[in-house]
């Protein structure tokens, strides 16, 4: 094995280096200067006149901000930020029912990886969804409204599934394997007893084609080491997904040091259409209401191949003739055949078995280890099989070409990279021309805004021989992994549809009225520039009060917010939408409401009076 | 009076319009093309190259996201958001006991007007404050840390203090000043006994000038009418702060129509020195713990002077030598003599007496009536006195010269601008150059990302004859005012300084403990590249936790986040800062903690274990 010659001295000094805690490895101080040639053609590329629009969208997780941010390429401007994990007082995301159920009792998740949807291995801008690595969940934003439509989990036997979402070519499923091992069925396990009663796990959760919506199709009970990324095959690899592994030191302490020990991990070759089949043919137990599969008992279905030192990212070439494991403790990336690794898997080519997995022979299927640098963490393609490669420790972006096999190019970045995204780079035809570094540190980068700094994105222009960085712009943590893709591929509505049969919605004043059984109170109310109606709400303190507010200016853009004085109550209609709030009206006094979202010259006056009259 | 003569005819239409709601008289559609020139010289203008860094700060509020924006200019980038109001769970705000308690129960606040500290009328860089329309409060936030540092409120006997934060030219004071009239401590009233029992209020905060805490000083009991914006006199005029009313018409129901019939409504002049004094000399009754001044009692505090219908922004020339009050329902921007006023005063030259407030004789000191467009809302300054006054209705930014009076320029915006914010307008010397207007609407100007859009922020150059559109961004809802400071102004720092007297934090591994006290559990911990100490926390069902946990890297950038799965809990610390958060320990099982800001090549492994031992 190459790498196994020569890069151990080097990521000692570097772990030594970490583990210590003071060695910083990536460049600092000020800035290169770009010289005057350099910045126009920069800002020829970059810069978005006023009133044009940008040429893609950019969808960035939020990481543990728990939201979806949608950034415009090349401009770098976030253009908006979609609430999913998280509450969104801006929207009344979290506060109104609808989304209040939708998030299930959390207040936060951690957004780590958008994923498109796909057809035939092409975004086809229909929904995004995204995993949360804290709460094992996943969530599905659909790209008519841009807004988040489900929320599935917390799922059961499952802990924090950090390699999710990596869609299969056309959204029949995405994968979420565990970050972390627990004992499965959730019982109480000592770590003491990691060993044998410690497991990972990847779930695999179907898509609805018509609707997006999501459901937990089955789960393969995994070694108890940690999973960390995956990427779904297409082309030849169709049916397989792909997962790094780390920690197969099965360390329960001090990972840094203990799980750093072995020389190797894994990737994991998982043919989820044998999983399929598994369930079909019942080879599966139920545990909490889920059909989990054993590999032991279920062979054929997962497969082990070595890994350079605790890799991180998985990624699949847009032929899926390959698949490209990123070293991360390694300066390696190493390109697995896909063609070899399926003779070998037919030829019972193995040189291991470890917890009941066959080890593929890795000089079998290697195709080729690219020195790309330290630290490399994930990769991304272009066009003509040009790859490109984050290496976090020394802060650059690597140019690669499959079948060359050797980097090309180098461009430093600032600092620190983690994943990187290129214009519809997971699809079976990228397009080019851009790539995002998404940058963990921005250090000096920008004004300085205190010991909270901003991720840093950088746009790399990958058209010509040479990488240049023409754009740079902060953005709030944490940018996980993010997808580019085309803009006229995205198509939403402008406004809601009026929906006559929602039994919650009215749509003239008059009907605006106020209902009271026994102490339920439920207000059917409009919103219309620059008036509610009704604007004058009186209660008895105690009573339960549902307000039901639609927005009847069905204009683009005319959005209605709804906040009371010290109820601490926000939410918002937009146009066409009936919301609803449920609270209890436990203070007695005088509360002003009003419009919270600037809509008209009169909006200052769209205002009312909620009256809780005390107990006697 | 000039504006009564013409201007009734276009309002009534106006008016009318928007009450039919189907009038849409901003342009909209596709925006005019900017020619190769224009482009050429926006982006040479507007365009920050990789690396280097803007030339101001722009504060913004964030509305009802709760939340301070930090914007570059001129490349409108958000460098950071700032959570004040709202939980921001990027950044733990909200989860940590220390910022649990700063949002004093409430889950969020409407933002509305930043104001920077000022020494001599110019701003100094030391701390920002903003107003909460929503629950009767305000914030101060550090710039030495750029978190938010201090929340008072919510404050009895006020009401939605919209006209707030304008600080006085050495940061003596700020007002808010209500916009809703309520009984004013807090009884319950019907809105039949309006007239007699309800009022507006305004609130003077007093700020210490070290730590820029701040106190409530006093209260002024105003009429029923709502209060929209205000400013603080400076130069000739400082002493004394400047209030729009409307709804003068004491309305309570469909203010829309109803609270804009009176031809004109009123800025009422204040002086806070003599409030002072009278709080010194006991004029003031105890309502709620709140010293309140009742200007019928306490003559020589309030004064009004007629301005155009309901009319919105008041704003004070740098020179402090006029104050300008801007129509909203009237086409004209009126400037009025700060010199003469206080000669009408002093010679009693009233029209008219209202709810015991006398009524300066509008036509004694009118200098100028501006015609500045439809909807005028807002007037900031440049230099050599020139002014620039948003014009909401006819989308368009209006620039016209004091002394002058007569618009020179103008420039149509996309849509509906809100207020405008120009570079150090707010000082006794603003910078000119750059004007960015904040528009409600951004309908077809960005991709189209949903019925939910983002407002739209266009940066103006100002120095030439002609004013010029450069830049443009979209926003997350809600910018309302912002202001823009050179950036050499702020210093902040870059790691929190080591505490060594805290007793929460420890420093190094050693350190490192759990303690019980019964079921109290407390773990003091250290979060460093790349591991925690400890990494494992055994509880018992049932047990209250609380663990105290301090980054030890003190180094620019390395933030560590601390996530328990399943448990809801995320919080961060800067380098150098220690946190603590509190919760009970309900679920039995096991539970991985793990680092949620990627700190490390190392990161993925920066983990540990939470076991909380089922009750027999």
């Amino acid at each position: 094995m190459k790498f196994g010659k020569w890069y151990v001295p080097m990521v000692i000094g570097i772990i030594a280096g970490m583990v210590a805690g003071n060695i910083v490895i990536q460049p600092d101080g000020p800035a290169p200067t770009m010289s005057s040639s350099q910045i126009a053609s920069a800002q020829n590329k970059a810069f978005v006149p006023p009133g044009q629009h940008d040429e893609y969208y950019m969808f960035s997780s939020g990481g543990h901000s728990g939201q979806m941010f949608v950034i415009g390429v090349p401009s770098l401007r976030r253009i908006r930020t979609i609430p999913v994990f998280s509450p969104d007082s801006a929207t009344g995301y979290g506060y109104d029912e609808r989304t209040k159920e939708l998030m299930g009792g959390f207040t936060w998740g951690d957004a780590h990886h958008p994923s498109l949807s796909e057809t035939n291995g092409d975004y086809d801008g229909r929904f995004v969804f995204i995993n949360d690595n804290a709460n094992n969940r996943a969530a599905m934003i659909n790209l008519k409204t841009f807004h988040t439509e489900q929320i599935i989990g917390p799922i059961p036997n499952i802990m924090g599934p950090h390699s999710a979402v990596f869609v299969t070519p056309n959204t029949e499923y995405f994968m979420m394997g565990t970050r972390f091992s627990v004992p499965m069925d959730g019982s109480y396990k000592e770590l003491e007893q990691y060993k044998e009663s410690y497991n990972g796990a990847l779930q695999a959760i179907s898509v609805d084609q018509k609707t997006g919506h999501m459901t937990p199709a089955w789960q393969l009970k995994l070694p108890p080491w940690n999973f960390d990324l995956s990427d779904a095959g297409k082309g030849p690899s169709d049916g397989w997904a792909f997962l790094t592994t780390y920690n197969t030191e099965e360390a329960t302490h001090l990972l840094e040091v203990n799980a750093s020990k072995n020389e190797t991990d894994y990737i994991l070759a998982i043919n989820w259409k044998a999983a399929e089949q598994a369930v079909k043919d019942g080879k599966f137990e139920e545990v909490n209401g889920q059909k989990v599969i054993d590999p032991e008992k279920a062979p054929g279905i997962v497969y082990a191949v070595a890994a350079a030192k605790s890799p991180h990212g998985v990624d699949v070439t847009p032929d899926g003739k390959y698949f490209v494991g990123n070293g991360k403790l390694s300066p390696i990336v190493t390109a697995y055949d896909f063609e070899k690794f399926k003779q070998a898997v037919e030829n019972k080519d193995f040189t291991d078995e470890v917890r009941g997995i066959p080890v593929v022979n890795y000089n079998s299927v290697m195709a080729a280890e690219v020195e790309a640098g330290l630290g490399p963490l994930h990769t991304q393609f272009g066009t003509d099989g040009y790859a490109y490669t984050t290496n976090f420790v020394e802060s650059t972006v690597a140019k690669w070409k499959i079948g060359e096999w050797k980097v090309l190019d180098k461009v430093t970045v600032h600092y620190s990279p983690g994943h990187g995204s290129a214009a519809e780079g997971d699809t079976v035809s990228p397009d080019g021309k851009y790539f995002v570094a998404l940058n963990k540190l921005a250090k000096d980068r920008h004004l300085p805004v205190g010991p909270s700094h901003p991720e840093n994105m950088q746009l790399i222009d990958i058209e010509g021989d040479k990488m240049e960085i023409i754009n740079e712009a902060p953005i709030d943590p944490e940018p996980h992994y993010a997808q580019i893709i085309k803009a006229d591929k995205i198509n939403p509505v402008k406004i809601y549809e009026k929906d006559e049969n929602n039994p919650d919605a009215i749509w003239s004043e008059e009907d605006a009225r106020i209902e009271r059984n026994g102490n339920k109170v439920t207000v059917y109310g409009i919103a219309v520039r620059s008036r509610f109606y009704p604007d004058e709400i009186k209660v008895n303190e105690g009573d339960e009060v549902t307000i039901h507010l639609t927005n009847i200016d069905l204009d683009q853009d005319i959005t209605h917010g709804f906040g009371i004085n010290l109820y601490d109550i926000n939410f918002e209609v937009q146009p066409g939408q009936t919301n609803t709030i449920k609270f209890k009206a436990d203070k007695p006094g005088v509360f002003p409401f009003y419009c919270t979202n600037f809509c008209s010259a009169l909006h200052q006056e769209m205002q009312g009076y909620m009256l809780v009259k005390p107990k006697e």
